[in-house]
């Protein structure tokens, strides 16, 4: 069991991201057979971006059940099903998560009729294929994107879809990382992404190691920039993509979509086929976390208003497709209307 | 002189916020008759707001020449000219400043011809009618604008204008505060107004001890909820209004005032005459301080970004007439065009 052991630090450490929460000041990579450890992980937003949590879902499948004693497919079967629904209970919006472990649940359905063992190792192999598939998909999504970018254009980003969130580097992210590969010389403002500052934090920290020209704002700094004409166009993740192309994505996601489309910019989302929600129709439908006040009252655990101020705190807002240009996928760059798109996804899916 | 002194206690204390960079956590006044910690008091935020900082300006003047051993106007004269040039260099944007300290060397002109003594107890009286002014000017523009807000109205506002940016109750937040008064129920949400967090930390504070329901929200979910349609209509101040109704105020409002377009929204600009500057034409003539990159690397003074990440830190952004649904004065609530408000008001003042 120690290959289980040595993948989920991967996906919690190296490729995924490790400590999110001590970025940038610290890189820690921490390591662990402990299910809960791992749901308190992803609740706690230490692995967080939408194909890292559906890579740690899958992780935690494998996980859950490493220790099973069960000797009938039944039983066992069960067993994943608690550790799934208990996975699936850390955070509600990234559809990734149900994705990886209805993915896990199917491959253990399909192979109920073989010994729990050999299931156990089917597995294993089904969240490492999940893991190549990721890697794949952030390269092609970028070389996709990347046809969007032009030598001196000048982009803004909304909190972390990077390296951080996925399995490799990125979907937003990737595309400036491949623009930049191709020689591409480009300018990158982050958005610092309150209340949690991934932007500030995990962005900043990754583009920089890449050497590309980067420049922190304060969320409400971006219309300012808009209005000055430094913005060419807007590249940021999803965390769940609705049938009619409506997108879910960080708070402050739709604020930037709105501003683009006032000042004329492209509005461009990054995400792989597994952020697609095809059960559901819009984005009315899609589950908003709402967090801890105390994440707004206070700055990485600094108190910086009244303590007992009410706040409200949507972890997610949800993006017309309206007011998407295009969204870029690892099967290539959709246009409205999206309906194309779905249908075109759910025959490629 | 001791008036003296306890009158600049009132300008930076208690009637415009004394030491505001510990607030919400603690109230502290602080008193003193050196203009070079008033000035610093000015640049590093203690006394902030346009209104305020005009009446610390005033204060200023009176500071700077109280002990001014000069026995011929000329001399008397040309040291309060240093003293105006001197505190007109610690903040460019709000004109209320540079309007006191016109008014205050203009007094000192008309009185050229009496004793220095005499002209140091008119400048004193001055100052103490600007205050005066001030005061009167807030309660009649909270009547103003308490007329377009409703029984149960949700009411969105930016930064802090306020008790603490004033003499008085405020310019925006005089307008809700004067609404509560008459007995009006309403909901107030406040952005926290990154990077400095004037919202976080002085609007709830002031808001909570008038009995206001308040809810606090990071700068990025303001559209989110304008979307939910949990939105009625938006309240700011403004640092300085040109002659054709466009706006400067705190970075974000821009932002705002964009998003309320979108969404139907009506927005509000509350401010006194002495915000207005008929000197320049459009809002592209004023002059957007840009502050130091570390108040975005961190958050009051703890580190959040990578020490060395490039930051654009504009205090201050410009909204367009058009985006503007009234401006209310003193003088009444003025509607576009504002050609008809600034000649209006030309004569007014």
């Amino acid at each position: 069991m120690t290959r289980v052991n040595l993948l989920v630090d991967m996906a919690r450490g190296k490729k995924t991201g490790g400590y999110q929460t001590l970025l940038p000041h610290k890189l820690k990579y921490v390591s662990t057979d402990d299910i809960r450890r791992l749901w308190r992980a992803i609740k706690k937003l230490e692995i967080r971006g939408a194909p890292a949590i559906g890579i740690a879902g899958a992780f935690g499948i494998v996980i859950g059940i490493k220790r099973s004693k069960a000797r009938t497919s039944d039983k066992f079967f069960k067993e994943l099903q608690n550790s799934s629904k208990y996975l699936g209970s850390s955070r509600p919006t990234a559809v990734n998560l149900f994705w990886a472990l209805k993915r896990m649940e199917k491959v253990a359905r399909d192979n109920r009729l073989k010994p729990v063992a050999r299931i156990k190792n089917i597995l294993l192999k089904e969240a490492l294929k999940i893991i190549g598939e990721d890697m794949k998909s952030c390269r092609r999504m970028a070389r996709f994107g990347s046809k969007l970018v032009r030598h001196g254009s000048r982009i803004l980003t909304h909190c972390n879809a990077g390296g951080l969130a996925t399995a490799d580097y990125g979907t937003a992210l990737g595309v400036l990382f491949e623009s930049k590969r191709q020689g591409k010389s480009i300018k990158v403002y982050a958005d610092e992404t309150r209340p949690l500052l991934q932007g500030a934090r995990l962005t900043t920290w990754e583009l920089m190691r890449e050497g590309i020209d980067t420049t922190l704002i304060c969320d409400n700094m971006a219309a300012s920039l808009m209005a000055k004409g430094k913005i060419d166009m807007i590249f940021v993740g999803a965390d769940r993509i609705a049938s009619n192309g409506d997108a879910a994505n960080k708070i402050g996601t739709y604020s930037l979509a709105v501003l683009a489309k006032y000042h004329k910019i492209p509005f461009y989302v990054v995400a792989p086929l597994s952020t697609f929600d095809f059960n559901i129709k819009t984005g009315l439908e899609i589950p908003i976390e709402e967090r801890s006040g105390n994440e707004v009252r206070g700055v990485l655990g600094k108190l910086i208003a009244p303590k007992n101020v009410k706040v409200y705190n949507p972890s997610f807002d949800v993006t017309p497709n309206r007011l998407i240009t295009a969204i870029i996928t690892e099967k290539g760059i959709f246009k409205r209307p999206y309906s194309n798109l779905t249908s075109n996804l759910t025959r490629l899916k």
